[in-house]
């Protein structure tokens, strides 16, 4: 973790949001040969990268109903409570989202209509190992099923031995995932994408995962839909001198300890601040079990920024536009007003962002890399469409005629012009 | 025109959906450079590539005041009224989907927010040449516009002698752009996406254009957000033995005379209307200006579907997911509840789609390629961005403390548990 003078390191920005960037030749050609041998030979190639990329050849892909009880029955009562309440609060936020298809009735004739319905069937990935979160499953499970998505299917890779971890199926249960299937990366994404033998073909695919992961799901995406493509997490705190040193050193770290690439960002208008943080960090760091990644993170992405002003402060957050924004001053609800762009934003000292990862209700997958500027939070939009609907009357038509003709032809497209005055027996032939 | 059998050329609809991918190597280095240049050498780069590609040096890329003057003289009065009143009909339509940010307290000491607010600059893509249409930048804008975007900044080609189409720019001004550059092509969208020093920086790009346009959208998408990349324009019209065969020959031209990519597909129950149609296309064909188009595109991409009833035609329909469905038949209000993927649904016979296009108030960029599976209409949507507002007071997080510390240490993350437990002096040191 080290001071940075901003108007010196421009650099400093440019590398943060390059972090999201994929441009590696050998990965694309990787992935484009799995999504190839999946497309062709389906369940076969899967089962084959299974055992080349997880170490084991599986009989079935899918998790059966025994395996799902065995799960359950292997997760503390006190975490499936846990992760009850977390999906009643994220069920609270997210069905504010939920909206109606609309309809004008103009002039007793025309009736014009926006439809508003779920996706068919819809994809979820969610990655093993070390980054296997049951918060994620409920994250990305729950606003498709409000959505009223009428399938869900999960798909994840399997341990060496063939199990998956207990919680990850248990979050899946308690959030109504309909189907999960052990396959992870590329291979993965592309039979959601295109469907095999065994894994049904999906309308849109949702959740995070490695490189492979979101090369394959750019790959696919315009056959399937696909969320964002995001790049790796990212905390901005902003604090003044009434902030804890204590809360954003902790805060920093939890962000810092997802991988190496996270980036954890202090701005702070009061320099004592910078010291009192970093020292805090190397006194807290000594209780974390990743802190060989929470150190190289903070080595790579970590900085603090000193401002001279919360004015200058707030210019730093908002050419950032970061994923998750921290307010630690003595009036977030005054501040928060001139954040143009975040994922998430968190008021004051007792909302740290893990409230918001796990609990709270809003979605924790957000825009990354300053994507805030257009991109918006995963929700119920997410895993809806929209159709249009037209009916005008004969009169109605003929009401508009003259100047839906007019457009056409201005736009030198005289077939369209036909189709509207063939129905008043008015094209010459 | 002819007559496919759809259980036996299951080939076409693989043909269809492949319309739209963009993989050629020559377009992709060419956009790569292209990109690369405006990005080191700004405006001094856009007046090359304009001079190359469009055929004159410019001095200034930004329109003027007395242009944009001139260009509403040189429109007719009729044309001016015509189009403000497809902007009222658009903008009625577009206002109803807009909504409000909203808020939950829960027990008191909780708040969760989710802001919707517009994007800040908005640039909107309007094709030159024969594919200027002054509809365009209504679809685009207005939408815009309604969300409350600060500035929409419009981009085209110029003509050769400098200019461009008035009926463009009357649109433009109707619409309310705030600025227009002459700059077209892949040159364009990099100045939109990084900025010149006369072009600014926009946080999304939205608007149709050629193979280089779609492709430099899909390179700078991530840096700024785009709208879909859209394909070839396609009509499906369902119809029984109810349906005018003048009527549909006329749709599927308007349709196809859009370019030689277009796709006009007929699916009927009845045999006899196969018949009819193909003989009313080769008579309507002689009144088209773009007939040569026109044939080629019916040669490539029109196809005629008969199949054995109403129920078996509603499959057809959902297995393309048509950009444009109109349905023709004699109860069309009870036929569109069975369509599940469609752009744009257009009931009953005074309902062509130039209604859609030009005037009703719908917009006219709509999911291509099948993707109506899970992609909308261009809306309000578009141009709007969400943030999460998170705030626990110190209870709140007490109450809570327990369930997130038990999830963060199920995830392994002791950091985002520390983060909980440091604010209750519970981290041991």
């Amino acid at each position: 973790m080290r001071i940075i003078d901003i108007s010196k390191e421009k650099d400093f920005l440019n590398k943060l949001f390059d972090r999201s960037k994929l441009e590696m030749d050998e990965v694309n050609k990787k992935v484009d040969k799995i999504i190839w041998d999946v497309k062709q030979n389906g369940d076969k190639a899967l089962k084959e990268y299974t055992k080349e990329y997880d170490g084991l050849m599986l009989e079935n892909l899918l998790v059966s109903k025994e395996e799902m009880e065995e799960a359950i029955k292997n997760t503390s009562r006190d975490l499936l409570e846990d992760l009850t309440k977390a999906k009643e609060n994220i069920m609270k936020f997210h069905k504010k989202q939920l909206r109606n298809s609309y309809s004008l009735y103009e002039e007793e004739d025309i009736i014009l209509s926006q439809l508003i319905r779920p996706l068919e069937r819809v994809g979820i990935y969610i990655p093993g190992g070390k980054a296997a979160y049951p918060s994620t499953v409920l994250m990305n499970a729950i606003p498709a099923k409000i959505a009223g998505v009428k399938e869900i299917v999960m798909i994840t890779p399997p341990c060496p031995d063939g199990s998956i971890k207990p919680s990850i199926l248990a979050a899946a249960s308690i959030a109504g995932v309909d189907k999960i299937y052990k396959v992870g990366g590329a291979q993965g994404i592309a039979a959601l994408a295109f469907g095999t033998e065994s894994i049904p073909k999906v309308d849109k695919i949702t959740g995070p995962g490695n490189i492979y992961v979101a090369m394959a799901k750019k790959k696919v995406s315009g056959y399937v839909g696909i969320d964002m493509i995001a790049g790796p997490s990212e905390i901005l705190i902003i604090a003044d001198k009434w902030a804890n040193p204590k809360y954003i050193a902790a805060d920093l770290i939890s962000q810092a300890e997802h991988d190496e690439m996270a980036a954890a960002i202090l701005v702070t208008d009061w320099e004592p601040m910078a010291y009192k943080v970093m020292e805090e960090i190397e006194v807290q760091l000594q209780t974390i079990d990743r802190k060989e990644i929470v150190k190289k993170s903070l080595e790579n992405y970590g900085a603090i920024i000193v401002t001279s002003c919360m004015a200058e402060s707030m210019d730093v957050v908002n050419a950032i536009g970061p994923e998750h924004l921290e307010i630690l001053t003595r009036d977030p609800f005054e501040v928060y007003k001139g954040v143009k762009n975040a994922g998430a934003i968190f008021l004051g000292e007792y909302s740290p962002e893990a409230v918001g990862d796990y609990f709270a209700g809003p979605n924790h997958t957000l825009p990354t890399s300053s994507t805030s500027r257009f991109s918006s939070p995963l929700g119920v939009d997410d895993f809806i469409k929209k159709t249009s609907l037209i009916y005008y009357s004969k009169t109605a038509l003929e009401r508009s005629k003259n100047s839906i003709v007019r457009i056409a032809e201005e736009e030198g497209l005289t077939g369209h012009a036909n189709s509207i005055r063939v129905r008043f027996g008015e094209v010459e032939l």
